[in-house]
């Protein structure tokens, strides 16, 4: 499996896209503040190579190339806080929906906000540990579970309110599922790097903490999901897992405290980083 | 757009693989019964060419290769008379669900029901026509819409009610979503050759008729899906649009008709033709 620490995608000074082995400061923990990183030459997911060649870092980049990523499966509900303040019964099963791979973005792009998602309200933020599969597999057992995995990322579940839970006919499909509607990275940790269930998450609105957990407190933990996702299906390398999100969202305040044009929306976890990416409403319906 | 009439992708007398313009004898028009196709050569979505060179066909596959899919967005209760069999309300907005590209099956495959698919009761059979995205767009108008259209296949999406209705959340995403749930095919008929809402569909079961409708019947038809679906979202080209089901289902009879391992489904598509999939019960879990 990997021989990274820490993936990262980046277009560096020199105008080029690498994936590289993030080179950070030392004391420094968020992947974010990465400014160099040893280039990785081959496959991702197959053969290759951490070399000595180190890049400067110009902006990190969705942590996988559109192309390497396959299917993004998300659960819901999956902090019992969070449950409660949606409402909602504690899940027997862990509960899946998906993000087209086009919701993907980096972890300093804006928040795209097309007219559609003007309509109504319920702009909502949702910090996510994401699990990245590394190995084509299926029925894993949960104590192979891990061995899966490629590593953990931070991710950012925007939804909206009216149209995932009114206007979607139960399926929350349509409120989650804009361009650019999850942003993620801001690298990858390799999955023995890191203990999934022990790390510190949260997410700050314009500065103030909104949503502050760990994901221990995970009903389903990753393992549970990966046994539980690949019974009778397979998982491919690229797939991703977004692993649910707890209290705080904004659907759950009084008042709701809904995103506005201009916010600043920053997810991060523990030993990995921090994705910050501005809400930016869109004026105009684009052309075909 | 697309130089062909029917494509067709096939395992040829030769032991390869090609994409092809299917070759059907006089009077027939269902793909299914294609002994050979006018090769194809060159990019799907991009140049290609009809070539003179013809091959005999052994097998067809799914119609796209897997590398070739993305995003599969279905349609959920999009029929009326299937809303109402279902006990749902009528949709006011395309109610929208995915289905993973692992699903997908070619129109002669089994249908594998993994040991959790044997749980609980309420396998079913949905035929539905697809829709194949051939251009990246975006915000399509509706009077656009069938211009982004590669062409139309026929699809089965095989549910398991229990999971989709009762161990999901709500979500209808785990009783969809296993291994080959969607076989497809027989072959995509370009979008020129073909008027989408005017369509005999059907499916018979061990031969006899289940359902048995037009598209014609459709509540948001092939346009205003694509104009919706691609509202603040990319659209690629090998996005697959199932558009949903007629009634008939066996979730909507008295008694309730489950298919049963060994059990035949063909799901058929005036102009298009047939997919016969047979029901396979795997017996055991299988391994890492």
């Amino acid at each position: 499996m990997p021989s990274f620490s820490r993936l990262i995608r980046f277009l560096a000074n020199d105008g080029r896209i690498y994936y590289g082995d993030a080179l950070l400061p030392r004391g420094v923990t968020d992947i974010a503040q990465a400014t160099q990183a040893r280039v990785v030459r081959g496959s991702i997911f197959g053969q290759h190579t951490v070399t000595d060649e180190v890049a400067d870092v110009r902006t990190l980049l969705s942590p996988l190339a559109p192309e390497d990523v396959r299917t993004v499966r998300c659960l819901g509900l999956n902090y019992a806080l969070h449950a409660k303040e949606s409402g909602m019964a504690l899940p027997q099963y862990p509960v899946l929906f998906y993000k087209p791979a086009t919701s993907l973005a980096g972890p300093t792009d804006p928040i795209p906000v097309a007219p559609v998602a003007q309509e109504g309200e319920g702009l909502d933020y949702e910090c996510e540990l994401v699990a990245v599969i590394g190995k084509k597999c299926k029925d894993v057992l949960e104590e192979d579970a891990l061995s899966v995995v490629l590593g953990y990322a931070i991710g950012n579940d925007v939804s909206h309110r009216d149209w995932q839970l009114k206007r979607g006919g139960g399926q929350w499909s349509v409120g989650k599922g804009f361009d650019g509607w999850a942003p993620w990275g801001p690298g990858i940790v390799a999955a023995d790097q890191i203990n999934p269930q022990a790390l510190a998450i949260k997410t700050t609105l314009n500065g103030k903490t909104v949503q502050e957990s760990s994901t221990s407190d995970m009903i389903f933990n990753v393992r549970q999901a990966i046994a539980f996702l690949s019974r009778g299906t397979t998982l491919l390398p690229g797939d991703l897992i977004f692993t649910g999100t707890p209290s705080g969202v904004g659907m759950g305040r009084n008042p709701k405290l809904w995103l506005q044009d201009g916010d600043v929306v920053e997810v991060s976890l523990e030993g990995v980083g921090t994705c910050t990416n501005r809400v930016v409403f869109e004026k105009e319906r684009s052309k075909l």
